[in-house]
């Protein structure tokens, strides 16, 4: 298990205990929060590893890294010679439906997970609130994870699923929803400030541009009509629609510049 | 423009240079290092921007944020009342090629500069010393700067190309390729060490691993075949193939958990 709010978020405890439900649990979580670290690896910095708590059938360590270099960590290092069944990421405190997947940190480490051909799940509260109310997440996390785990291996060997629970009362939803992502983008909004030399600086303050507002199969959709959105996440990102135009005007093998 | 080397690397030195022949350039790069940094955004540190070089034509500015950030930034509070035809990444010290586009700096500013609608350009060679000979590098960044600019803006509006050159003479490159995203991933070894007090810390160090040695439609395959290497990229990352299997495990619509 890891996260990207860092270990001591709500969200990582409340997916500690679903977690736990289903058996042994190794957690390594950042040391600090993590958030929009998307896909990121510490290069150039030394990772540094805190265990955080240990009982039995559970261990939690912090990590100085991205929620990437704790998936590495674990898979790599931690847990070379056993088995792991799945790997949770989250709860997250925001939504990570849309064009967020390649910001978030929660679904990067997801991702990463599933590149060690284990199912792999990121799940996320459309709330960014420090003390958010994880209860339907809590139900559904459990609902997705047993049905991931009770499916045949060869149907979920490098399965990765972005999760996102609408932030309404679980009484208010209407169940789970499988969705493609929708298009959308950030449009950001600097707010520029100078510190008391004189220096300028900058803080990122986004909102969120849907570009698909009428389509119905959308995980934006999903959230906005009261459904868990569930889309199924890979990774091979070439625009084929884009090849033949390209063949057309860039180079052919055989001519040199 | 834009890097995730810095500002000072030599490989966008050769970038400013190569696009200076086009036009006007205005290039917002990462203050420091920030390799492996992928789609990352900066939310809870404020952002640093420094004005580095002015003369005609060209404005250099260093920002202490990730190379998405730059892009951000020179799109939604430098640039916002000026028109851009294209944005350049790179040239990346270090490929970029196959799963490398999921954690590379260089292709998260691309990635991102195609949001904006315009043609994106990520652009790194397989030698990771910092005094590289960009020689080849440069001529074939020419080439492909010049075919997208040429082109019809309705052919190249959002389109982003990854394109990773192989540390071979300039002589011995047979010339451009267009593939797709190979696939592959990363085995870590990490580097445990104790520092003076005891605490245990980890360098990252990882091996790539192709997971498709035989395909010769790939990244991998045309670097390794002395092509320049040419991926166009896109970011819906739904695994509609996955959509079948999940339907059946996962609650329909009308199910409440």
């Amino acid at each position: 298990m890891t996260n990207d709010d860092g270990f001591s978020a709500k969200g990582f405890q409340v997916a500690l205990d679903v977690a736990r439900e289903f058996g042994r649990v190794v957690a390594v979580a950042p040391a600090t929060m993590q958030s929009g670290r998307s896909q990121a690896i510490t290069m150039y910095d030394p990772l540094f590893l805190e265990e955080q708590q240990r009982e039995e059938g559970l261990e939690v360590y912090s990590l100085s890294g991205t929620p990437v270099d704790c998936v590495k960590l674990a898979f790599d290092y931690m847990l070379t010679s056993q088995r792991v069944d799945l790997v949770i990421s989250g709860i997250n405190h925001g939504s990570n439906a849309g064009v967020n997947v390649l910001y978030s940190g929660t679904m990067g480490a997801a991702i990463e997970g599933s590149f060690y051909g284990v199912p792999s799940i990121g799940l996320s509260l459309t709330d960014h609130a420090a003390d958010a109310d994880f209860a339907a997440a809590k139900e559904y996390a459990r609902s997705i994870v047993a049905a991931v785990l009770e499916s045949p291996e060869e149907q979920t060997r490098g399965l990765c699923l972005n999760v996102n629970v609408p932030n309404i009362a679980q009484s208010e939803i209407k169940g789970v929803k499988l969705c493609r992502q929708c298009r959308g983008l950030w449009h950001e909004d600097f707010y520029r400030h100078e510190d008391p030399r004189g220096r300028a600086y900058f803080w990122l303050k986004g909102g969120f541009c849907n570009c698909e507002v009428e389509a119905n199969d959308t995980d934006e959709w999903a959230l906005a009509n009261g459904y868990v959105a569930v889309v199924p996440v890979q990774v091979d990102m070439t625009a084929y629609e884009r090849v033949p135009f390209l063949e057309k005007v860039l180079n052919s093998p055989q001519e040199k510049v």
